[in-house]
């Protein structure tokens, strides 16, 4: 083990599960009982159900309720074109309100032609929008700018402590609401979470080693940005070209600096789904489920649904045994129409 | 009150959870920003998460479970088209595995020309479907013969005690939820739900009673399907003509002989909504808070989105008042297809 670096331990994950109580939904560990087989029972934790539709307002209420009060007062900048942006606006709104009568300011850095819809929501909850660029390091550059301009606090995606510990109270959860079963037939074996930057994966596999969880914990990338992957393999981090999937969410091009040597610590390994694959996991957990989930929250279901997650890699096949699955679904902010043309069959 | 009829108490409410806790999922109580106004949080009870997409799992479970062993041994017998007749298949199925190692049998009867996706997710669970007539008389009737003929143990959809204090357990989720929120701005003003022949209204509402729940409990109905309504303001159970409306699942003609006195001492009333505004309810609900929901699950989302449920009848416009709204969603067992033609504007 490194002797620097980040190791959360188990009071940091349950002072932020404290910061941020008022704020988060308690998302179910639901039954899916059409994924079962194997003699294994399969439960989703379906953060698509969070505020927001993802699970990212933990992170950013975890972030922004730990600025000082100056700081919080001046306001906060984020970077990012989706989930993070919208959960950041919110945390900024509601900690405002709540602590002094109306919304901290807030900044969102996005994209020159960010998707209009993405735009709307951050800026419906009060923050300010501001185009910068068309990449990440554009976008970080123009953030810090305003930062050093305005005494922000910056609340990055994943690689920040206060993120990685917000997002890691879903391991506690999940623990939490899998020992209040009411039976069980066997121990939890597997936990499988989507993997982009790092920061929900390094922080529900810290929460759960930090809960001396034993099981196996897998990460999921689509296979066209499989950074994490590849930077397992190779044992240190690794930087790939822009990567081409439907999963928008998981696009990062490497781990985190925070966040991979958690993963390296913590993880059985990564696997990969294909666009294809992960189709056909939104389109099942829309049709049986009764959820939307957008493509990068469904890439566990996928890899469950494609048999990746049966057995660890290089081990010979295991006896028919009883015990539980539980499958993160990240998210849920996607068109209906796609996961509708992809329960139907066309690539839309 | 009047001196017969039925009238469970907290206790049958907390025996009926006792049975029924192995078998079923704890639904979240989901906060819908998006719904919120005049100082209220909304939160819904989504019950399209249940295990076989409806609430009718814990009348089922609660009604299967109580039979005596030699009963249990004989088999089951249910008349329904829809969700109760999958909840009784799937009871008397994981019954009968934990108990003997096998299922129990179980019969449903339902109408000539049923949905063939309705037959074959209830033979899916290995129950045996018998076709009968087009009416809901001569499918009770049908299974009442081969109760007698068979010993087979009869689980009727709503009027019956055991499904009744079943059903009535989603309202003790409700409180013990809402009571364990982190913060409290208000107290729980009102709690709405759908309402066809009544099982689910009138058990949730005299378990809510029962734990000395004192805010308002308002059903909803169809407007073509308005019977409860009818027999509220006529104070006896009126019956009906054969409603048509996209809320298959709320097709009753008239209430029960049980749920109907319940209904009458605990509702402050029932409100109806027409088919578009269902429709609307059922868009939103996938696009914005990702859930997929039957249109006879979403009335009372529908009716709180037209603002039928902000005030008492008769009652002059309350001053803005901090509080909390419960509305429960019932059912998710839609075609996908349905929901998002509703949602891009279609009256599919």
């Amino acid at each position: 083990m490194s002797t620097n670096g980040f190791h959360p331990a188990a009071d940091d994950f349950r002072a932020a599960r404290e910061r941020i109580r008022p704020y988060i939904c308690t998302t179910p560990l639901l039954r899916a009982d059409p994924l079962e087989r194997g003699g294994k029972r399969v439960f989703l934790k379906p953060e698509n159900l969070q505020r927001t539709g993802s699970f990212k307002v933990r992170g950013a209420f975890n972030a922004a309720a730990s600025f000082s009060p100056e700081t919080k007062a001046r306001g906060a900048v984020a970077f990012s074109s989706g989930n993070h942006g919208t959960a950041v606006a919110l945390a900024m709104r509601e900690l405002g309100l709540q602590e002094r009568g109306q919304p901290y300011k807030c900044v969102v850095v996005m994209p020159e032609g960010a998707n209009p819809v993405k735009t709307a929501r951050v800026r419906a909850l009060g923050a300010e929008v501001v185009f910068c660029g068309k990449t990440v390091a554009e976008r970080q550059a123009k953030a810090e700018e305003l930062a050093m301009q305005n005494g922000y606090g910056v609340i990055p995606s994943y690689d920040h402590k206060r993120i990685i510990c917000g997002q890691g109270t879903l391991g506690l959860e999940i623990m939490d609401q899998w020992i209040a079963l009411p039976s069980h037939p066997g121990p939890l074996h597997l936990v499988a979470a989507p993997v982009g930057g790092g920061g929900l994966m390094a922080g529900v596999a810290a929460a759960l080693r930090a809960g001396y969880f034993d099981g196996r914990i897998v990460g999921v990338e689509p296979e066209n940005a499989n950074d994490t992957l590849q930077s397992l393999a190779r044992g240190e981090r690794v930087t790939i070209g822009a990567p081409v999937t439907i999963c928008d969410g998981l696009c990062s091009t490497t781990p985190g600096k925070l966040t991979f040597p958690i993963l390296k610590q913590f993880l059985e390994g990564v696997v990969t789904v294909s666009d294809e694959q992960v189709r056909a996991a939104v389109a099942f957990l829309l049709s049986e489920m009764k959820l939307l989930v957008e493509p990068s929250g469904a890439v566990a279901v996928a890899a469950w649904m494609c048999g990746l997650l049966d057995n660890p890699p290089h081990a010979p096949p295991r006896q028919e045994q009883a015990g539980d699955v539980v499958l993160v679904v990240s998210g849920g902010n996607v068109d209906p129409r796609l996961a509708l043309a992809w329960l139907m069959g066309f690539e839309a």
